[in-house]
């Protein structure tokens, strides 16, 4: 029998490059769907047509400047949430979501450095300010990742410094700190089931008995 | 000889489809050119490979939500402006452009609907507060346009309402009469030699003498 969860869940998973968010986010949704429960599972940017096409344009190798990049990555975030997130929600589907809002202040604003009340007021507006139950932050220094790529296939902003990816991750865990109810923060250089086992015990006190 | 502008001007020109904007402001290149003058045309969205990315998607018939829109014309002008405008006007090119910010007020504010603090907030932050000295509307009723296409060759845009029209041509109107002093409004129904010679006059009285 499907359960329903009437007032919508919503979980989004952050980290940087490696730190193995995808694998968390399938493990997680493979769980709740076993469980039960109708998941959608979400990936930013990506997830409709705007999505892709930005998806493939932000990880090519153009120039695209800060700003504009900012926007690329709210205009995705606009149309997930408006056409992907909150109809699931609407009918009792939980929305697992690879990246959200967090990875826009992490990224843009610690990386890059841009104005950080720009970006507060973008991401209100490309969310509507729908945030998530549950944020779960997939901690690890960088160049830690066990998957790390050949520099011939690392995408624009793999490429990015190594100072970058420290800033970011730094900006990660300061918005961990600012709303500590609503993140969970786990030591991603754990073993994948130690991590998933973490997961599953957070969020199942996040389910409704059913 | 070449004539610079040292402090730079910036000038836009504003119209519902079809009221010749293109035309004008290849006019007004042109005269400007035979001047003596530096010129850089440009066109939004497009006129960098981000612009021109948005320029295709927007056009093309594709569910993009209203605002997934603005944040694309957003990202467009934002690259527009920090890598075309800015530097052509810091070396004192006259930088004609086929629309600027007041599309984004009249089409997705006036016809959309959207939040009109919003659309302020988006337009500030994409431009830096940058604004042309003389604003160029180009007035028309919708439908009158003497190049009217066939419905097959119409775009996304295009093929919006004659209502949504009619309230992009107000947001136009309302826009110019907040801020006379920067804006010519024409009748676009008159002789493209009688506008191209209103517009000429106006752009010379901004000109440095020679």
């Amino acid at each position: 029998m499907t359960k329903n969860v009437p007032d919508g869940l919503f979980i989004t998973f952050e980290g940087i490059e490696g730190s193995g968010k995808t694998t968390q986010s399938n493990t997680l949704t493979s769980m709740l769907s076993e469980a039960g429960y109708k998941v959608r599972q979400a990936i930013e940017p990506g997830g409709t047509p705007t999505g892709e096409l930005i998806r493939q344009w932000v990880k090519s190798d153009t120039n695209i400047t800060p700003l504009s990049e900012l926007f690329l990555f709210s205009a995705a975030r606009a149309a997930l949430v408006e056409t992907v997130i909150v109809p699931a929600m609407a009918v009792g589907t939980i929305v697992v979501c690879d990246r959200y809002q967090y990875s826009t202040t992490a990224y843009q604003g610690h990386g890059r450095g841009l104005d950080m009340d720009t970006i507060a007021c973008l991401n209100w507006t490309s969310t509507g300010g729908l945030l998530p139950q549950l944020v779960i932050l997939l901690d690890m220094p960088p160049g830690h990742t066990s998957t790390r790529k050949a520099s011939v296939e690392l995408d624009r902003i793999e490429r990015e410094s190594e100072s970058f990816h420290l800033r970011v991750r730094e900006g990660y865990l300061e918005q961990a700190r600012l709303d500590p109810e609503r993140w969970l923060v786990i030591d991603a250089t754990r073993s994948v089931n130690e991590i998933a086992h973490a997961v599953w015990t957070r969020v199942g006190a996040l389910l409704p008995d059913g």
